[in-house]
């Protein structure tokens, strides 16, 4: 799995503070400290820490910050095309930009930037009127998707579909849904594009927070999920995804396999 | 999922020393505990506590020691037709019957039994050459097993496939194939016989047994699994089991989802 570290991100109360104060440690330890438990990326968002106006400059300043700490490449968190530039005009690796909703208008922006910057792209099954809801919809969406990313020449390995999850408490009947999205996706091209997860959001207000993620990614890593965005400093989560992994046979066994998994 | 509680098993020390000493209040605890744990059936194994021919009468002397306790019904474990007997001709509510191999030798002796005494019947997909290695074996004796439930009137919803767990460590593409062979077994008949695993084998050998435990299950939950032999006394694997059927709908979400689903 491609874990993308969720901590760098304004609506964290640190991080918000941190960016306030313009206090770069705090991120680059961070950063330091998802790398060494396994982010392959990391997300970088400014959320609600500054006024929208600063949130370009702001993007730049934290991409640049967290440059200086490590090599791991970052996943820019915005669906703002000048943040957007903002960070890819200063990322020293390809970068990963997350996210564009699936209506032609945003793809025909988006895929472009992506190519141009050697990025890959997260496009969500969300259009203008909201989240599509069942499987036969997101998976239309996504042939439009895999459609627009040859017509752009965006290469399917780096096109990540991220099919939008509910809160379990308010949708049961979404896992079951995204499930068959993730199986579906990969008989639409060949290769297929991958698909990825903001994981956290199938537990929003139930009491049962980390069982519910943890279980939540192990069924998507069984249908053939390729990445999600996690907390990767919450042991259990990353400890679950390196064992399904191991037990899809995606990672030899060792009996120090969860380290093994974690480089 | 219907839990199999496994703590019932001469193998465990506790219960080898409780079997030896005719001291039923061990066996009579378990038996509770197991229940209010969520327990559908209680494995019933007289293990090496005995010699093979004192198993018979052991193994009656443990359900009538155990029905003394609690209603919960029971699952007869042994391969031997006298030691099932024997369990049979004590239990008061329709058991199981784990387990027979799938040679036709052994189809006709166990299938007619199981008919016979309304009980259900675990057949694993191994021969008296072994265990079956790959799905299309598997698979393949999965519909003679089915062919025969029918000639001898054994109703599907009675029939338990155990398509027999290798340690993960010896054997990696192993859960793989069953994953497949969970999947494939729904489209054998209509309607399709159920499938049941001893979850425990897939750790043998393992440093991170309870991990890689609760991590098969979850995945094999998300394959269509129906039955499971568990340690349900362990709080993880039972909280687990019961996040993964509440996220595929099959259990109703509500804050207090994890004590539902022991009930």
């Amino acid at each position: 799995m491609i874990a993308v570290g969720e901590r760098i991100n304004g609506m964290f109360k640190d991080v918000k503070r941190a960016i306030r104060k313009k206090d770069k440690r705090v991120l680059q330890d961070l950063a330091v400290r998802q790398t060494k438990e396994g982010a392959k990326y990391l997300d970088i968002n400014t959320g609600v820490a500054v006024t929208p106006d600063e949130q370009a400059e702001v993007m730049k300043w934290m991409v640049e910050s967290v440059q200086e700490a490590c090599d791991t490449p970052l996943a820019l968190d915005s669906q703002k095309i000048p943040v957007i530039e903002a960070g890819l005009s200063a990322v020293k690796r390809p970068a990963m930009i997350n996210s564009c909703k699936c209506d032609d208008v945003y793809l025909d922006q988006f895929m472009p930037l992506a190519v141009k910057n050697d990025a890959s792209l997260v496009v969500l099954t969300m259009t203008d009127k909201g989240p599509l809801q069942d499987v036969d919809g997101r998976i239309e969406a996504c042939a439009n998707i895999c459609g627009k990313a040859a017509e752009h020449g965006l290469d399917m390995e780096k096109l990540f579909i991220d099919p939008v999850i509910y809160p379990v408490n308010v949708a049961q009947q979404q896992p079951g849904y995204l499930f068959g999205v993730i199986q579906q996706v990969k008989f639409l091209n060949d290769p297929p594009p991958r698909t990825i997860i903001g994981l956290s959001n199938i537990s929003q207000g139930t009491e049962q927070r980390p069982l519910i993620n943890r279980t939540m990614l192990i069924m998507c890593l069984a249908a053939g999920l390729d990445a999600a965005i996690v907390d990767v400093l919450d042991t259990e989560i990353m400890d679950a995804a390196i064992a399904a992994e191991m037990l899809l046979n995606k990672q030899i066994y060792s009996d120090s396999f969860l380290k093994a998994g974690r480089m």
